[in-house]
């Protein structure tokens, strides 16, 4: 942030900017005004509009599974609306692994094809399901789950709802092989090898590692 | 609600559990638990699932608009879990008059088609929109919209996420005109005079009176 | 808001305050301090009072519906208080038009002569009581209602409490018919003819228009 | 509820009712309906409608300090709707003595007469106020506060607005010194002796002891 | 709700505590009450204390590491305040393995030995410490972390603090790995082979299989 | 930071900064983030580790009452965490005299010793209670309490866990009698003489007076 030379007070207001957005970032809950609108910013319809998944559709035939979600750091108008959307689209056996939301419960509602999906509670008790096209499954706040399209041929499209603008997401295989946590402690935690856990380390590997 | 002979106590138990669902739902906000349970249900897959909407697919060819909403009270295992859905299917040319949430913003992903929407804030100022497929918009909490298929020619379908469980609706032509409020005050809050009210009220008529 | 040379920094400060304080009046909910101070302001006895509401006592005899309220707008040291007040006085046959507050229930003392209130829930039920002095009235979030004055010869006067710093106010009158949402859109929706909506927008027109 | 037969019923019904208006009566934060009802009430304008201060106008003349308040214990509407109201009359040279409200801030909207008012935030600082009538202030939540009628001649009137429907009170004095907290606990406390402490104790026994 | 002949009325009187106690566990916010006491229990001194940890002092020379918590399960006054409390003893190079809370951030602090711990967020960047005795460390809600006791030869003593009376913990090691997730989904979401799941299963069976 | 040739920038900067630590200040609520970092900090492990409670080890022998806190205020990073601990020493026969919390609820765990603890509520029922180590004792939000060391050889410790980043306290002896709160107000509130107000005064007075 060091700037040599100011010259310009443009870089200092857009500092200002930036962390004005920061801050109102830091807070969900209900707002004292209709709406909160970034600085400098006149609200016309579009401030409401988010046009960024117009190439998401039509739903159909996708090539693996893509996950695109539109939170309050995708459409800044979010911010104090305490909700969110995220388009889920399966290729057949596809997965979305094992992962938490750690800020929100997500209402997943399946438009096409069938879905396995998982969710294991903090007493350790996995419930499963099969999704037929039209479901809708609860997936609360923080806990494990994944959901699998195990059907060959077919796609699966969802879209879920999340009850906060930027519901975070912990993916565990990223977050627990490929973030250098050392790898004694994996195998402590996994009751395991280290030669296992470097196994898995391998496979999570970044692409561009 | 008396009961001069009750043989049995399984009257009194169910009465009992539904005084306690009552409780329950009259509490939004964050849980001491991963999810809540009405009495006397054990959770498996079918508790996270709501198979309701089924017959909701495919989402083509409306005959005229029609909402179709999982909150809490159609999807018991949404409590506590601060989120639902509606989906919204509008035949051309139809309108989702205009109306409020009372509980939650409503976030409009338009799946289909294309959608006119309008939003008044608290200063009275109109925003309005022309939603593409792909498009979203968020409409904040209590103020007052409408969402209108300008097309003659092609329904469209938009999926709507809440974050609360039960958001509630105020339809205003209902609540206004539909209710017996007393035709002078209506016809001096609008300005307006008694016959226009009356005019107005016989157009809303509720279907079975 | 550029400034190509930064020659006082007086401009900048400026913009810094404004944008400070739109972000506390983003968030109602707990403060993490005793009270909420804007920048600048060191927090005397004047700091915790407003004296802008003198003019309206004695509370008597007025000319028309008056409606004057103390919220965070008004009294910047309510911010973070989650509490605001509003003094209502209805001359005789005067009526506070059907309206919404979308951000806090209204409780509603009447300290002199007699109100007719009215409310209707999102089941579309309509609640009504006439009000004598001394009496109190909750209207629950985000419900539609309204007060009027049946008395011809009185007046009478309200003292109104919010659990909130800004409720909002969503005047229907002035929301649906002076906001120009196009009238085919109203008349749709209110199920009658585009001239009714004329009619009721000529009514509600603006005074400056 | 009526029940011909009914040996030990009675006794169960009470209980449960009892026990559900203790579950709802534990949480203040937004609700999930409309309103919260009792069991076995059917809502209809009664049910919003608070009478029991009519014997409180007109607000003139009282011969010490009294408070009334209206809070969920009064008022059952009042459950969840985040809103109370007290009315405060000040004989002359009267005192509302010192205390805090643990679950809400205070807004004193004073209606007639004059007020000196103290508040001491949590760093030692006490701001103090005469307020006019039409004057407010604003008692931030669970802050040492007090009010106290200068003048010698004229009584002083206010109503005060909560942000909970059950905001609490500390009474100070009687907290201190009228609930057998063991006297060398309370000298140590204040740094003085044990006879100043039983001094304070017997003017502070309550009028039954 | 009448009941004539009550036979087993002392059933339904537990069937009814039960469910109210099920009820309240439902709610961790702002309660409007100064604390929430179970059904039939008259609070004192006791009511107030938990004395269930008596045993883990002295707190020194733990054979293995030892988690013991005093939420609002094991220490119902907890219920509406917000807070719990855990002890860690972790015997030389024990471990506190890879786990979340979905309900609260954890404060520790470590009042004996060394301590490394490990953080990762929701960008999957890892936080790593080394802590020393007097240190505290956050975890923030929801984010999977891990504590280490490094030393060979000495105990490590930490007692963490929770902002909410029932944090929850999800155990990664067997939330993924104990719990019967298909192994082809768990291969798949660790991009592993179904061999090296099955020797992480095995290695996680609980005691008793 | 740097900044060789600014010369009015790096104030500018300053007040920014400030600014913002100041709102964010203002939110306790659940955060849009994982947690919320100061303007110019980038987050490592030390950004989440309190180091100034070293010295406070071994937590043995102190000559008197000592409290040393650990809020957001000592630990930026607790900001959005909604937990701050203290730790509490007591040496023989000493006292943490009567005081509030007016933002969280305390949860005291003793290690050391014995205390003897004391709470009133807003009832002006007093619980107490004699804590052996090992046991905990919770004080509600916003109720008046103290903890006394009733051993006169042995010292007593005790680490408390708060629900918020910043619980506040309201020392009731300062607030009351070192604040400069007329004493004519003092007399009346707690019904006794001026003299008896003077002499809690003298005794109260801060030791630099």
């Amino acid at each position: 942030m060091a700037s040599p030379v100011l010259k310009q007070g443009f870089f200092v207001v857009l500092v200002l900017t930036l962390s004005v957005f920061q801050m109102v970032s830091a807070s969900d809950p209900d707002i004292l005004t209709d709406f909160v609108v970034p600085q400098n910013v006149t609200p016309d319809g579009n401030f409401f509009t988010f046009t960024g998944l117009r190439a998401v559709l039509p739903l159909d035939a996708p090539t693996a599974f893509k996950l695109t979600k539109v939170s309050q750091a995708e459409f800044p108008a979010l911010d104090g609306q305490s909700v969110s959307i995220a388009v889920l689209e399966y290729s057949a056996l596809s997965l979305n692994p094992l992962h938490t939301h750690p800020r929100a419960s997500e209402l997943l509602f399946l438009i096409h094809g069938s879905l396995e999906v998982g969710l294991v509670d903090t007493t350790n008790k996995l419930f499963t399901q099969t999704l037929q096209a039209g479901d809708m499954f609860i997936f609360p706040k923080g806990l494990v789950h994944y959901q699998y399209n195990a059907n060959a041929t077919d796609y699966a499209v969802a879209i879920s709802a999340f009850g906060s603008a930027n519901a975070g997401t912990v993916s565990l295989p990223t977050t627990l092989f490929s973030t250098n946590i050392n790898s004694r402690i994996l195998a402590k935690s996994f009751k395991t090898t280290v030669p296992t856990i470097h196994t898995l380390k391998r496979g999570l590997k970044p692409p561009m590692a």
